[in-house]
């Protein structure tokens, strides 16, 4: 038997998280079964694993070994849920683990005993069944932990330096700046040479990225904040930003003082506002509250949902690919991520430790090992 | 001499509007004079015209032939207003009038004494020179009255149904649906056969649409206002729209609308809401207050600013030129426009005028005959 966390909505409105034991899965001729040794639990699986759930509702029983959580979907996100009712969901979006057992065909024969990279749903688990061809074998001496993360946020971040390229800006903005992803495009941005804003809200995340080297910070809490977005956007000339936050009125005021930036060099009156278009990306919802913003900023701007796998899809296979041999050439340097914590499948579900990953904070990331 | 309507912004706050004495134009080799005779008061002129001044602080005062309007510009949009300050400014985007001055140029003088439609600026005026080339001449038997609104009108509701093609979505939907533009628009999609989901405020706006052949008119007066839509979006699959109120809650609703209708068709639960792109495009500010959402609808998602100019500038010369001869095919039929009145440059700056216009409400588009 090999053990599996799962995600389940039931149409009374109660999540429950629990661990659920299944048979061991065998690997097909062109598959291999990985045993999974690290699974990083990443801002992107939270809406999975918790639904639309009130996560201050959580109650918890069952067993040490069988930890059981349940919590209320309010009411009004029940619509929300319709799709994955009565379903009992596998969670993880990636992970790395060693191969134990491989199918008959020669690229699943030549991963046997390697240490390696997956992506795909259902890493918080103990095993698990993939597609030799969709795996990544880590480098040599690569534990791991050290690769557990190797596909959701690097390829994020380089993917949002080439919709940079892609769409014609030449410098960026990035808010929740100082997160694991955030450190990421960081050190991406010095590498290449590249101008990155990155916006946070404390006083040690702004320390903590002007310490690894980042040249634009500006903190939100600052009662100057928009004249100080402003000047840093105007030094840059950043006219594309990525949010994680959603909610709020961050986004506006991102497109607001890139359009004040942008007119200090303006020759003449345009009377809708700049010919410079202005881009925002939500590509998180750290504030899950209203967007809310007033047009200041002219008819050339755009705001909308950015996402990795349509991205991927959208540059096709072989740019894709170029990423991923990026990621791997740098894994333990520019793409390397922190943990606070390993926790066992059973310890992800204590309340302490649901708390803190629950919280999405900076510097809260949590790792599972599911062999633990 | 000749009569012209101006618009300043001083940098004390106030708005003037007047009439001003220039001297009469005299054309280039290829240039003509065109005695203006009708040019439509655009929403999208009205940005210009009273800048962003509080028009209920509007005070009337000069003579009946030279009036002059002055108003507040409330000090927060002050800073909107520094690219403009002190400078007196020519308003009007469209209009026609006869050619009675040309060039020695060939092209000039093929348009002497002939009815031209004309753009660019400065039309609420009682002569203006133009390029030759720039010129729309209208067809024989073609009154300026009947070819004022040649430009801006037809245009955009062109442009939306190619922007609708260009960006692969197969129908579409227009807010404040019974304008104008919206009546236009309607007699587009009715004739080339493309769903179009009308979105109004008023019953009798309804019934207007439903007269001319709409086949979705939802009003969102209606207390089941987002079933209905949701309905309709269902029935057209519409996954882009053109907004014309920019503020308020509605961009965010049709989007939401929107994901619930594609949703109905889906096959399996999608964590990141439907892999659709749902496109709203904000195409004016008929309510100038906060936009607003809550994101219901996923990740593939985009709400933006549309403009004619630019728009026209990005699908090149030829494409546009096919736009402005079906304008010239259709321009008693599909794009025929009403006016509720027509006024001279002094009477459009009497205070019954002004409130009339200044309210952009349905029905009452003012047309000004600056030669009246």
């Amino acid at each position: 038997m090999s053990l599996q966390l799962r995600s389940l909505v039931r149409p009374t409105g109660e999540l429950e998280l629990s661990l659920v034991d299944v048979a061991m899965p065998e690997p097909g001729p062109e598959e291999v079964l990985v045993r999974m040794e690290a699974a990083p639990i990443n801002p992107s699986d939270l809406g999975l694993l918790f639904g639309a759930a009130d996560m201050g509702t959580a109650k918890f029983s069952g067993s040490k070994e069988k930890p059981v959580v349940t919590a209320t979907v309010p009411g009004k996100f029940m619509k929300a849920m319709a799709g994955r009712l009565d379903q009992s969901m596998p969670v993880g979006n990636e992970g790395a683990g060693v191969v134990i057992k491989a199918g008959s065909s020669p690229a699943a024969q030549a991963l046997m005993g390697k240490t390696v990279a997956v992506i795909g749903g259902a890493t918080y688990a103990q095993h698990k069944c993939v597609k030799a061809v969709t795996c990544f074998p880590l480098p040599e001496g690569t534990a791991p932990a050290e690769g557990a993360s190797c596909f959701v946020n690097p390829l994020t971040a380089l993917g949002m330096v080439e919709t940079m390229k892609r769409e014609g800006h030449s410098a960026l903005l990035h808010t929740a700046a100082a997160s694991n992803l955030g450190q990421m495009l960081n050190r991406i941005c010095l590498k290449d040479g590249i101008a990155l804003v990155n916006v946070v809200r404390k006083k040690e995340q702004e320390d903590l990225l002007r310490g690894a080297g980042a040249k634009h910070v500006v903190n939100s809490s600052s009662p100057a904040f928009l004249a100080e977005l402003t000047d840093a956007l105007a030094a840059t000339r950043a006219t594309i930003a990525f949010d994680a936050t959603g909610g709020g009125r961050l986004a506006g005021q991102i497109l607001g003082c890139m359009e004040t930036a942008v007119n200090r060099t303006a020759k003449e009156y345009s009377r809708y506002g700049s010919t410079t278009h202005k881009q925002v990306y939500i590509y998180g919802r750290l504030d899950t509250g209203a967007t809310e913003f007033n047009n200041n900023f002219g008819m050339a701007w755009g705001l909308g949902g950015w996402l990795l796998t349509p991205f991927l899809q959208k540059i096709g296979q072989a740019d894709a690919q170029k990423l991923r041999q990026r990621v791997a050439a740098e894994l333990k340097t520019t793409f390397a991520s922190r943990y606070a914590k390993t926790v066992s499948l059973a310890e992800a579900l204590q309340p302490e430790a649901l708390a803190a990953y629950g919280r999405r904070s900076t510097g809260e990331k949590y790792l599972i090992n599911p062999n633990k």
